[in-house]
């Protein structure tokens, strides 16, 4: 049985959420990092993915200006790195200097990997669609990357960032 | 350490990925339900949901000839029934009847909602985007419904369509 309830209510029953971190390069050539919670594929052949960027968000100026960024998949240990990176601007702070995140070199864009996800997928961007508050940026997907070790992906379980692998 | 590996390796640890049932209906006022790996809230203010679906797929022209969808979050007790929906196409069977999932009216748009789900999310399609070999859809949420119970969410937990609940 359905009741009619405000959308926060019903959002609220999507987690747990898969989380992304997307990495961008700056005018200035500073590397940032952005948590997401809206991301998904959007093309097998070619492959390409989709993320979803708010438009007050400093990535999103980033994002704009250069046609590339690099999606990795944090692992379910990076929940404090992933949780900084979701909480503060690359305007105010250097996060990979404030997370102490480690970089690896990419092999189509100009943008790093990270170097301890579970993957990393290379994007170039093809599509920017403006959705209400954030912009849909969809990247074909150039080079990807997965751990030399397995891993589980990190996820949002409840509302305020509550950071996790489901079910633990 | 990142190993440059082929996109389909990388990308198959992306399990659990949250699973959506897209209700539309065809030209022939047939309801049909789609089981979809790919989708994302796009926005805010207002609220907006976007979805990813296959050029090929029957549910491809009913989104095409209709402005309106609705999004349900399966619960954990649906997997037979959106592996059903996953995996035949609304050209051959009726879903609705082969399921016997229960519909259930919804207040805005002309596509019922889904009586079981853990959440139902009316959409008003306000944006397409071709993207390789699928078509993103945005729809602006026009009104939101919960279960009556708590629920949990259906996921896909691993390759060839293991669906269930991470953790369990």
């Amino acid at each position: 049985m359905q009741i009619h309830v405000p959308f926060d209510q019903a959002a609220r029953l999507k987690y747990p959420e898969q989380v992304v971190l997307v990495l961008t390069v700056d005018r200035n050539n500073k590397v940032n990092v952005i948590t997401l919670g809206w991301s998904m594929f959007t093309s097998h052949q070619p492959p390409m993915m989709a993320i979803s960027v708010g438009l007050s968000r400093y990535s999103h100026e980033a994002l704009t200006g250069r046609d590339e960024f690099v999606l990795a998949f944090p692992g379910r240990n990076m929940a404090k790195e992933a949780l900084y990176c979701g909480t503060n601007s690359g305007r105010a702070v250097d996060k990979i200097i404030e997370t102490g995140l480690e970089l690896t070199d990419s092999l189509e864009v100009s943008v790093p990997l990270l170097k301890d996800a579970v993957a990393n997928f290379e994007c170039r961007i093809v599509e920017r669609l403006l959705t209400g508050d954030h912009t849909i940026f969809v990247g074909q997907v150039v080079a990807s990357h997965r751990n030399q070790m397995p891993a589980e992906r990190l996820y949002t379980l409840g509302p305020s960032y509550q950071l996790g692998y489901p079910g633990l």
